[in-house]
């Protein structure tokens, strides 16, 4: 396992996933020095009184220069800007890496701007709640989630080795995978789950018939699973709607087009195809506790949560 | 409050609901004899395993005769011949009530075969999870909860009293509507999120170009969300869908009118609009909250959950 103590870590970005990442970085004495850079000084402030980092500041240049690894954690519409406010500052042989929901627009955003000598590695952590902002974050919060690296062509493998290290040192398991591939990947498991939640909670918002305080009363009936999701943050989801276009744009069509036979099959009293549909998906769920991707317990373990929820 | 102990309750089938309902039953001393009727031995069996009743049969008439209160738990596709095969066996003077989750079809399917002097109120309980079976449930699942009560003009105010207090010594809250509207409002909060459940479900099912393995492993970005709802009882659901389609027919069309509108703000890259969507469907989350309807941890207490998954 290559090294995986930096000597100044920077983060672009102190939202959930950039504090999470300052908290696992000093708990696990990842970096001699974390340095903090967001361009508000209300949350940067926020961040100094919890204590997240060793230096704050709301200049690109403070963070960057020394720094040996720089991980942007901005909403991905941002990328360009950012990366073309701290390439000036960037010492020879640092590694840049970002944490984006989309990869190939992060990539096509940021790569021109990055200079000669210095190592740009995307990446996306699959983890995050639907909370934001940097009180929002903890440590483990990477802990046996996984960790998707797009590396381009070419890029050096010391510095692959060091940023696997670092995001294995954070809990995470690491796979690589093409990021037109990713996109398209993360369009149909993230993305287009997040719309639908937001449309759905959109719709009911609407309903003229049935009160507001009655979908919120009634809610517990299955509507609520969908609320979770579009509690998410707004800016971040604007922007990778408008970055990963085509891949979503595609998602949205095939859910459309099932969404018109299943309305059918509802419309002409089609009971076997309802029934056999009803029952293919019960073998996902079955598959991803399988997988430990969720747990195996009723409704979430919701009453387990209630029964914490003054933690 | 009236009284609540009955001579004979009566339980026409014995799965997620029947069974919550038998230990409650006991656990509150809420009769002298429970009486547990299924057509399928196998799950009669089961019952009896789990020693949920005093009595068992497959038979109607064994369970029914001398019942005070009868309580049909079945997917409301078979109201009607449960209605009918009950029907002869009813003693005068006897409260018949369901827990189906449409109560126009269920009234409509039931009440010509109730004979004068029997007392039939429909209801349904809002609570559930996504097990079924006998084994799923518990003796807690009501508490809390609302039961909607949706009586038919010149009910008997002495029975309306008597099933008013025992859902509420069951631990529910409750409500009275008119079931037209009581169809519409659950259409929007229960029945349109189990099939956009089902939807997103299959067509990720379907995709050609991401594996139903990456599926799984990335599910914990939002798709495993919809896995829980998309794993209910297939017989329930085909069910629901049939017998409350005008509703759900109505529901589905305003949702994919406005996912129509989502679509377009992405593929016009309409920012602003796509934020102000985002933005508005946070409320909602933060009144369920308010309202008790959800706990307020972050990813529904997952983490909390699966630290008790082995209980």
């Amino acid at each position: 396992m290559a090294e995986t103590h930096f000597n100044k870590i920077a983060l672009i970005g102190i939202g959930l996933i950039g504090s999470s990442l300052a908290r696992v970085i000093r708990q696990k004495n990842l970096a001699e020095t974390i340095s903090i850079m967001t361009r508000s000084q209300a949350t940067l402030d926020e961040a100094r009184k919890l204590d997240l980092g060793d230096e704050y500041s709301t200049d690109y240049g403070d963070v960057v220069r020394h720094a040996d690894l720089i991980i942007v954690s901005v909403p991905v519409g941002a990328s360009a800007s950012v990366a073309k406010d701290i390439a000036f500052h960037l010492k020879p042989g640092a590694i840049v890496t970002d944490v984006g929901s989309t990869k190939t627009s992060v990539i096509e955003q940021m790569q021109p701007h990055i200079p000669e000598g210095v190592h740009f590695i995307p990446g996306h952590p699959i983890a995050g709640t639907e909370r934001s902002g940097p009180e929002a974050g903890f440590a483990e919060l990477f802990e046996g989630k996984w960790c998707i690296l797009t590396p381009l062509e070419g890029t050096d493998p010391e510095a692959m080795a060091k940023l696997t290290a670092f995001w294995e040192a954070c809990g995470s398991n690491i796979d690589l995978m093409d990021h037109e591939h990713h996109d398209r990947v993360l369009a149909i498991v993230s993305h287009l789950p997040q719309l639908i939640s937001y449309n759905i909670v959109g719709t009911a918002k609407d309903m003229e018939t049935v009160t507001s305080s009655e979908v919120i009363k009634y809610s517990a009936s299955g509507f609520r699973d969908f609320t979770r999701l579009a509690a998410s943050d707004p800016t971040m989801w604007r922007d990778v709607c408008l970055h990963n276009k085509e891949a979503i744009l595609e998602m949205l069509a095939r859910f459309s087009e099932d969404l018109s036979s299943l309305q059918k099959a509802i419309r002409w009293g089609k009971g076997d195809e309802l029934f056999e549909l009803f029952t293919q998906t019960r073998s996902i769920r079955r598959e991803i506790i399988e997988a430990g991707q969720d747990v195996d317990v009723p409704d979430f373990g919701r009453q387990i949560a209630s029964e914490h929820s003054d933690k």
